[in-house]
Protein backbone atom coordinates (compact mmCIF):
# COMPACT_ATOMS: atom_id res chain seq x y z
CA UNK A 1 0.00 0.00 0.00
CA UNK A 2 2.78 2.45 1.22
CA UNK A 3 4.76 0.98 -2.14
CA UNK A 4 1.52 2.09 -4.06
CA UNK A 5 1.53 5.69 -2.98
CA UNK A 6 5.07 5.82 -3.60
CA UNK A 7 4.76 4.57 -6.87
CA UNK A 8 2.21 6.71 -7.80
CA UNK A 9 3.81 9.77 -6.42
CA UNK A 10 7.09 9.01 -8.22
CA UNK A 11 5.18 8.35 -11.70
CA UNK A 12 3.77 11.50 -11.01
CA UNK A 13 6.39 13.30 -9.98
CA UNK A 14 8.49 11.77 -13.12
CA UNK A 15 5.75 12.27 -15.70
CA UNK A 16 6.59 16.50 -14.62
CA UNK A 17 10.37 15.42 -14.45
CA UNK A 18 11.94 18.86 -15.06
CA UNK A 19 11.79 18.98 -18.80
CA UNK A 20 8.31 19.28 -19.93
CA UNK A 21 8.28 15.39 -21.58
CA UNK A 22 7.07 16.86 -24.73
CA UNK A 23 10.70 18.40 -25.46
CA UNK A 24 12.31 15.26 -25.14
CA UNK A 25 13.19 13.72 -28.60
CA UNK A 26 11.29 10.36 -29.05
CA UNK A 27 14.56 8.71 -30.08
CA UNK A 28 16.08 10.00 -26.78
CA UNK A 29 13.32 8.49 -24.62
CA UNK A 30 13.63 5.37 -26.61
CA UNK A 31 17.37 5.25 -25.32
CA UNK A 32 16.61 6.07 -21.66
CA UNK A 33 14.02 3.67 -21.51
CA UNK A 34 16.25 0.91 -23.06
CA UNK A 35 18.99 2.02 -20.94
CA UNK A 36 17.04 1.27 -17.78
CA UNK A 37 16.25 -2.13 -19.43
CA UNK A 38 19.92 -2.73 -20.04
CA UNK A 39 20.67 -1.96 -16.21
CA UNK A 40 17.53 -3.86 -15.13
CA UNK A 41 18.97 -6.85 -16.92
CA UNK A 42 22.70 -6.53 -15.61
CA UNK A 43 21.32 -6.37 -11.63
CA UNK A 44 19.19 -9.33 -12.40
CA UNK A 45 21.47 -10.87 -14.06
CA UNK A 46 23.47 -10.90 -11.56
CA UNK A 47 21.69 -12.88 -9.11
CA UNK A 48 20.37 -15.15 -11.43
CA UNK A 49 22.94 -17.94 -11.97
CA UNK A 50 22.71 -17.78 -7.41
CA UNK A 51 18.79 -18.50 -7.74
CA UNK A 52 19.84 -21.76 -10.02
CA UNK A 53 22.68 -22.70 -7.91
CA UNK A 54 25.28 -22.15 -10.70
CA UNK A 55 27.25 -19.81 -8.25
CA UNK A 56 27.90 -19.41 -4.88
CA UNK A 57 24.49 -17.38 -3.45
CA UNK A 58 25.44 -14.11 -1.61
CA UNK A 59 22.98 -12.25 0.32
CA UNK A 60 24.96 -9.38 0.44
CA UNK A 61 24.57 -9.18 -3.77
CA UNK A 62 21.21 -10.05 -3.61
CA UNK A 63 20.57 -7.02 -0.79
CA UNK A 64 22.52 -4.80 -3.08
CA UNK A 65 21.12 -6.03 -6.26
CA UNK A 66 17.69 -5.61 -4.77
CA UNK A 67 18.38 -1.85 -3.96
CA UNK A 68 19.55 -1.10 -7.25
CA UNK A 69 16.64 -2.66 -9.26
CA UNK A 70 14.10 -0.89 -6.63
CA UNK A 71 15.63 2.23 -7.89
CA UNK A 72 15.78 1.47 -11.66
CA UNK A 73 12.12 -0.30 -11.47
CA UNK A 74 10.82 3.42 -11.32
CA UNK A 75 12.66 4.66 -14.66
CA UNK A 76 11.39 2.96 -17.99
CA UNK A 77 7.61 3.86 -17.49
CA UNK A 78 7.64 7.77 -18.56
CA UNK A 79 9.90 6.80 -21.42
CA UNK A 80 6.59 5.03 -22.77
CA UNK A 81 5.37 8.22 -24.09
CA UNK A 82 2.87 8.26 -27.05
CA UNK A 83 5.00 10.51 -29.00
CA UNK A 84 7.50 7.50 -28.99
CA UNK A 85 4.83 4.97 -30.79
CA UNK A 86 6.57 5.40 -34.59
CA UNK A 87 10.46 5.65 -32.98
CA UNK A 88 12.11 2.35 -33.83
CA UNK A 89 12.21 -0.15 -31.08
CA UNK A 90 11.39 -3.17 -30.01
CA UNK A 91 7.76 -1.89 -28.39
CA UNK A 92 4.38 -3.12 -29.76
CA UNK A 93 1.61 -1.71 -30.09
CA UNK A 94 0.13 -3.00 -27.23
CA UNK A 95 1.70 -0.85 -24.93
CA UNK A 96 -0.93 2.29 -26.28
CA UNK A 97 -3.70 -0.12 -27.36
CA UNK A 98 -3.90 -1.49 -24.42
CA UNK A 99 -2.73 1.15 -21.51
CA UNK A 100 -4.42 -0.33 -18.44
CA UNK A 101 -2.86 -4.26 -19.26
CA UNK A 102 0.51 -2.39 -19.26
CA UNK A 103 0.01 -0.91 -16.25
CA UNK A 104 -0.79 -4.10 -14.43
CA UNK A 105 2.38 -5.12 -15.98
CA UNK A 106 4.41 -2.59 -14.42
CA UNK A 107 2.75 -3.21 -11.23
CA UNK A 108 3.36 -7.38 -11.06
CA UNK A 109 6.90 -6.04 -11.60
CA UNK A 110 7.32 -3.38 -9.09
CA UNK A 111 5.38 -6.17 -6.75
CA UNK A 112 8.19 -8.74 -7.54
CA UNK A 113 10.61 -6.44 -6.84
CA UNK A 114 9.58 -4.96 -3.59
CA UNK A 115 9.10 -8.77 -2.77
CA UNK A 116 12.92 -9.54 -3.37
CA UNK A 117 13.94 -6.36 -1.67
CA UNK A 118 11.85 -7.55 1.75
CA UNK A 119 13.11 -10.95 1.29
CA UNK A 120 16.63 -10.23 0.85
CA UNK A 121 16.62 -8.04 4.23
CA UNK A 122 14.54 -10.75 5.51
CA UNK A 123 18.10 -13.53 5.81
CA UNK A 124 16.44 -16.69 4.34
CA UNK A 125 18.29 -17.53 1.30
CA UNK A 126 15.13 -19.70 0.02
CA UNK A 127 13.30 -16.81 0.10
CA UNK A 128 15.57 -14.69 -1.63
CA UNK A 129 15.96 -17.19 -4.32
CA UNK A 130 12.46 -17.46 -4.90
CA UNK A 131 12.02 -13.80 -5.35
CA UNK A 132 14.42 -13.42 -7.90
CA UNK A 133 12.79 -16.07 -9.87
CA UNK A 134 9.53 -14.03 -9.17
CA UNK A 135 10.88 -10.78 -10.52
CA UNK A 136 12.24 -12.85 -13.92
CA UNK A 137 9.33 -14.05 -14.43
CA UNK A 138 7.48 -10.24 -13.95
CA UNK A 139 10.12 -9.31 -16.37
CA UNK A 140 9.27 -12.44 -19.07
CA UNK A 141 5.22 -11.32 -18.73
CA UNK A 142 5.89 -7.98 -20.13
CA UNK A 143 7.95 -8.74 -22.69
CA UNK A 144 5.69 -12.28 -23.75
CA UNK A 145 2.72 -8.83 -24.52
CA UNK A 146 4.49 -5.76 -24.94
CA UNK A 147 8.17 -6.23 -26.79
CA UNK A 148 8.74 -8.22 -30.09
CA UNK A 149 9.98 -11.94 -29.85
CA UNK A 150 14.00 -10.79 -29.79
CA UNK B 1 32.07 8.94 6.03
CA UNK B 2 29.77 6.71 6.49
CA UNK B 3 29.17 7.16 2.39
CA UNK B 4 32.87 6.28 1.51
CA UNK B 5 31.81 3.15 3.60
CA UNK B 6 28.63 2.35 1.99
CA UNK B 7 30.29 2.99 -1.54
CA UNK B 8 33.53 0.63 -0.69
CA UNK B 9 31.32 -1.89 0.28
CA UNK B 10 29.01 -0.87 -2.90
CA UNK B 11 32.30 -1.42 -4.53
CA UNK B 12 33.54 -4.84 -3.58
CA UNK B 13 29.73 -6.56 -4.15
CA UNK B 14 30.05 -4.94 -7.30
CA UNK B 15 32.92 -6.23 -8.21
CA UNK B 16 31.86 -9.89 -6.89
CA UNK B 17 28.29 -9.31 -8.08
CA UNK B 18 27.14 -12.57 -8.90
CA UNK B 19 28.17 -13.51 -12.15
CA UNK B 20 32.08 -13.30 -12.24
CA UNK B 21 33.04 -10.16 -14.57
CA UNK B 22 35.21 -12.13 -16.69
CA UNK B 23 32.19 -13.99 -18.15
CA UNK B 24 30.63 -10.97 -19.05
CA UNK B 25 31.82 -9.66 -22.77
CA UNK B 26 33.08 -6.52 -22.74
CA UNK B 27 30.45 -4.89 -25.27
CA UNK B 28 27.71 -5.82 -22.56
CA UNK B 29 29.93 -3.98 -20.26
CA UNK B 30 30.56 -1.28 -21.99
CA UNK B 31 26.44 -0.84 -22.90
CA UNK B 32 25.86 -1.63 -19.35
CA UNK B 33 28.11 1.53 -18.68
CA UNK B 34 27.10 3.48 -21.49
CA UNK B 35 23.09 2.85 -19.86
CA UNK B 36 23.89 4.13 -16.59
CA UNK B 37 25.30 7.70 -17.72
CA UNK B 38 22.61 7.55 -20.31
CA UNK B 39 20.14 7.55 -17.41
CA UNK B 40 22.18 10.19 -14.84
CA UNK B 41 22.02 12.24 -17.78
CA UNK B 42 18.48 11.75 -17.84
CA UNK B 43 17.69 12.42 -13.85
CA UNK B 44 20.42 15.33 -14.08
CA UNK B 45 19.13 16.82 -17.22
CA UNK B 46 15.66 17.01 -15.36
CA UNK B 47 17.00 19.58 -12.74
CA UNK B 48 19.47 21.70 -14.55
CA UNK B 49 16.51 24.07 -16.35
CA UNK B 50 15.27 24.06 -12.43
CA UNK B 51 18.73 25.36 -11.46
CA UNK B 52 18.85 27.76 -13.94
CA UNK B 53 15.70 29.23 -13.74
CA UNK B 54 14.14 28.37 -17.12
CA UNK B 55 11.32 26.24 -15.80
CA UNK B 56 9.79 26.94 -12.36
CA UNK B 57 11.83 25.04 -9.45
CA UNK B 58 10.29 21.66 -8.07
CA UNK B 59 11.45 20.46 -5.01
CA UNK B 60 9.55 16.94 -5.10
CA UNK B 61 11.05 16.55 -8.18
CA UNK B 62 14.51 17.77 -7.13
CA UNK B 63 14.33 14.96 -4.05
CA UNK B 64 12.90 12.04 -6.40
CA UNK B 65 15.87 12.71 -9.09
CA UNK B 66 18.83 13.30 -6.45
CA UNK B 67 17.49 9.84 -5.08
CA UNK B 68 17.67 7.92 -8.66
CA UNK B 69 21.05 9.82 -9.38
CA UNK B 70 21.70 8.23 -6.04
CA UNK B 71 21.75 4.86 -7.00
CA UNK B 72 22.61 5.53 -10.68
CA UNK B 73 25.83 7.03 -9.48
CA UNK B 74 26.84 3.18 -8.22
CA UNK B 75 26.47 1.51 -11.27
CA UNK B 76 28.58 2.41 -14.18
CA UNK B 77 32.42 2.21 -12.42
CA UNK B 78 32.41 -2.07 -12.40
CA UNK B 79 32.08 -1.24 -15.86
CA UNK B 80 35.34 0.07 -17.24
CA UNK B 81 37.22 -3.34 -16.36
CA UNK B 82 40.75 -3.84 -18.52
CA UNK B 83 38.77 -6.46 -20.53
CA UNK B 84 36.79 -3.43 -22.15
CA UNK B 85 40.31 -1.47 -22.78
CA UNK B 86 39.34 -2.40 -26.49
CA UNK B 87 36.00 -2.04 -27.03
CA UNK B 88 34.71 0.64 -29.07
CA UNK B 89 33.51 3.71 -27.04
CA UNK B 90 34.31 6.87 -25.85
CA UNK B 91 36.46 6.09 -23.04
CA UNK B 92 40.09 6.73 -23.12
CA UNK B 93 43.09 5.64 -21.88
CA UNK B 94 43.75 7.77 -19.06
CA UNK B 95 41.33 5.27 -17.20
CA UNK B 96 43.31 2.41 -17.07
CA UNK B 97 46.91 4.57 -17.21
CA UNK B 98 45.27 6.63 -14.31
CA UNK B 99 43.59 4.49 -12.15
CA UNK B 100 44.04 6.91 -9.35
CA UNK B 101 43.00 10.33 -11.11
CA UNK B 102 40.04 7.94 -12.08
CA UNK B 103 38.99 7.07 -9.10
CA UNK B 104 39.17 11.04 -7.47
CA UNK B 105 36.94 11.51 -10.60
CA UNK B 106 34.09 8.83 -9.24
CA UNK B 107 34.45 10.46 -5.54
CA UNK B 108 34.08 13.97 -6.69
CA UNK B 109 30.99 12.74 -8.57
CA UNK B 110 30.19 10.85 -5.63
CA UNK B 111 30.37 13.44 -3.18
CA UNK B 112 28.49 15.75 -5.66
CA UNK B 113 25.56 13.41 -5.58
CA UNK B 114 25.67 12.88 -2.11
CA UNK B 115 25.21 16.86 -1.12
CA UNK B 116 22.41 17.10 -3.93
CA UNK B 117 20.78 14.39 -1.46
CA UNK B 118 21.34 16.24 1.51
CA UNK B 119 20.19 19.59 0.04
CA UNK B 120 16.93 18.00 -1.52
CA UNK B 121 15.98 17.00 2.00
CA UNK B 122 17.12 20.29 3.56
CA UNK B 123 14.66 22.36 2.03
CA UNK B 124 16.35 25.24 0.72
CA UNK B 125 15.74 25.90 -2.91
CA UNK B 126 19.25 28.22 -3.32
CA UNK B 127 21.23 25.12 -1.62
CA UNK B 128 19.77 22.36 -3.86
CA UNK B 129 20.06 24.79 -7.22
CA UNK B 130 24.11 24.96 -6.22
CA UNK B 131 24.33 21.05 -5.74
CA UNK B 132 22.85 20.71 -9.22
CA UNK B 133 25.66 22.43 -10.73
CA UNK B 134 28.09 20.95 -8.35
CA UNK B 135 26.89 17.51 -10.09
CA UNK B 136 26.69 19.13 -13.67
CA UNK B 137 30.21 20.43 -12.81
CA UNK B 138 31.71 16.55 -11.28
CA UNK B 139 30.30 14.83 -14.50
CA UNK B 140 32.45 17.33 -17.04
CA UNK B 141 35.22 17.07 -14.98
CA UNK B 142 35.51 13.49 -15.50
CA UNK B 143 34.02 13.34 -18.93
CA UNK B 144 36.86 16.63 -19.40
CA UNK B 145 39.97 13.77 -18.60
CA UNK B 146 38.59 10.53 -18.84
CA UNK B 147 36.02 10.76 -22.64
CA UNK B 148 36.37 11.58 -25.74
CA UNK B 149 35.51 14.99 -26.98
CA UNK B 150 32.12 15.12 -28.58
Amino acid sequence: MKRSLLLTTGLAIALGAGTALAQVKPEIMVKQRQAAMTLQAKYLGGMVPMAQGKVPFRADVVAYNASLLDALSRMPWDGFAESTKDAKSAALPAIWNEPAKFKQAQDNFHNAVDALVRASKGGDEAAMKSAIGGVGKACGGCHENFRQKQ
